[in-house]
């Protein structure tokens, strides 16, 4: 196992009706005024934008508004909400909605202490200040509720990057399961996918002697299987929403992902796609993720006959270890279409004749000189073949 | 899954040498002038001491020295500690140490801000207010360095009690396994056998629907049973202690236990006997948890029989899930027998004529009214019972 430090501080509160506290968190946490940072109309219809509300003035904080934003936050509205900040001397920012709305409300905390381009931190550049995040969950899926790290969209010119820094890990989350109930299917099956697509960055390592973080792992992703078909089953099925919501912090907070090397040139893949074809993240993870899993396999044929025998039930081929591995990533597969979601291209409306730009953004893009991956390396050339598994 | 808040906000630094940042984190955490707190003479001979009081004298930071921390962690010094605080106008605690140190520690620093008896949050008594606390831990065991909760046992009575509250949180603790790796087998094995019954206590509840939390206990288990045996084979195997030491403040930093009721019984009966025969609380732990289990097998045979296949390989037996429930008991004893860890009242030097008086105490003790447990409810007569399996 490798050094680390570990740092986690964000109070959460989980639970059924707990959006009602959301005022006497601010105000523990030290906001004074606040920015409600929220999407489009589910918040509104759902009357969570109101209970919300009802609770900072129940507290006598004062607030202001900012919603639209969109799945693949975009660099546009965090630039008006930096403003606003500034402007409206905003000192805690709340964000009502999913991992978009989180990543978005990151961005303004950050830009808003900052003198220079808040971009500057999708850069490269470590975040060391930020406002106080809040945040109220409707979806379990990003994590960022409980990470460092945020993710934006560029306005003009495609880049799809994150950011990172321990000030903006939320000072606190509220978890209602219940508010995840009313979401579509294919939505959850999105967040499903991102949920187990965190846990398999961090699996993939070259790190030897981490059982620790590899038994949490393995145990987060068959929470994962278990659960995620009984929501796709039945939306209202509290109890495993709320277990995948625990999950979905928990896989992305990074307590299982110490002291060992991470991969997340999926990740990476996946974020070309979402840029250019505004595709939800989970689906786009959900065509990568298995292609990348097979064009690797030949790097540790072991690890994935690991992760086949114990989290997807495969019965060990020991003349043969591949042939597990392999059915492993068969059955990944299989429960990723049972769920709903996307294997080509094709069903993500991306396009072939893209793969040379996409795979030259991505191991050059970000700062990045011609590899990702931590796991296996990938050259230019290696993310072209994998998009080309897609097709 | 039941409602919860959960806020863990310790900042963890583990891997080889990171003692040396005792200092910078005292300063990160606002210590100005600390009272180094530790036991007998390993800290010292190990020159572990020396290499702390270094890292704080190379940030200037003064401070005071207590040792004398014994297993069982007494009130007597205690006081001492609290009275030497505010002479000093001590302000932050530096426990250097196991679980006994860390809990004294923490027992000085909630006496330290308050006016009344210390003893006072051992008789239930929340714990809202104490001086910040860091640990530079040596064994693996207690999980005090990332828990809200201290134990101690009182000088007269033979009373061994449990506070609690945030406020009891280390503000950092530094985790080096290399620290660990001196530990006699005896008290590795009492180490291991503690961190798997934080796992059980939580295990064994009532709460339906808690995959999430009982995949996460199980995945730690699985850590338990493959690391443990190996530090006993090989007490330098840095990789198994650096395991062991994650699992261990995972199983009791409460991430596993979050939304489900827990049981909690196995402790205080095992606490009568370290306060009555001063025996490790990891060896008293081995003796009662298999009798506590199969006492209690009945009250829900299908949660025995999963923990039964799940950690220890049994096969179900679909005819008679019982006989999986008790061979996954059987399996336990073997594996605390194979780590050296006794199964019997003579093993531990208790004596079967106390068990009326002990039974009495632990059910009317600590303010309780005659019974313990969450999962099952234990009379007086219930635990007397499980005393006398241990004969």
């Amino acid at each position: 196992m490798e050094n680390f430090t570990y740092y986690a501080p964000t109070y959460f509160v989980f639970g059924k009706d707990q959006e009602s506290t959301a005022g006497t968190y601010v105000k523990r946490f030290g906001g004074s005024k606040v920015l409600i940072h929220y999407g489009g109309g589910s918040v509104v219809r759902s009357s969570l934008l109101d209970r919300v509300k009802a609770s900072l003035a129940g507290e006598g904080i004062p607030y202001v508004e900012l919603g639209g934003v969109h799945p693949n936050p975009r660099s546009g509205l965090v630039y008006e909400g930096i403003e606003l900040c500034k402007k409206e001397q905003i000192d805690f920012i709340l964000a009502v909605g999913g991992g978009s709305v989180i990543d978005s409300s990151k961005a303004i905390a950050a830009g808003s202490v900052y003198d220079g381009d808040f971009w500057d931190f999708y850069q490269g550049k470590p975040v060391t200040k930020a406002l106080p995040v809040g945040t109220v969950l409707t979806i379990a899926a990003a994590g960022s509720e409980g990470s460092p790290d945020s993710v934006i969209t560029y306005e003009d010119g495609q880049f799809k990057r994150g950011a990172s820094g321990e000030a903006l890990r939320p000072a606190f989350s509220i978890l209602n399961p219940a508010l995840t109930q009313t979401l579509p299917a294919y939505q959850s099956a999105c967040g499903i996918t991102d949920i187990m697509a965190h846990l398999f960055e961090r699996y993939f390592t070259n790190t030897k002697e981490v059982e620790v973080t590899d038994r949490m792992i393995e145990g987060l992703l068959l929470t994962m299987v278990h659960e995620g078909p009984r929501v796709i089953a039945d939306p209202n099925n509290y109890d495993a929403r709320a277990n995948i919501m625990w999950a979905g912090m928990m896989a992305h907070n990074n307590s299982c992902g110490v002291g060992r090397g991470q991969d997340w040139a999926s990740h990476d893949i996946e974020h070309e796609l979402s840029a250019q074809y505004d595709c939800a993240h989970g689906a786009g993870l959900a065509v990568v993720f298995p292609a990348w899993m097979e064009y690797n396999i030949d790097h540790d044929v072991m690890r994935f006959a690991q992760v086949a025998t114990r989290v997807w039930g495969c019965s060990m081929d020991f003349a043969n270890p591949k042939k597990t591995a392999l059915e492993g990533i068969a059955r990944f597969r299989a429960f990723l279409r049972s769920i709903g979601m996307p294997q080509t291209f094709e069903e993500l409306g991306a396009k072939g004749e893209d793969i040379p730009a996409m795979a030259h953004k991505a191991v050059y893009g970000n700062g990045r000189s011609g590899s990702i991956g931590g796991f296996v390396s990938l050259s230019e050339d290696d993310v072209a073949n994998i998009y080309r598994k897609m097709l």
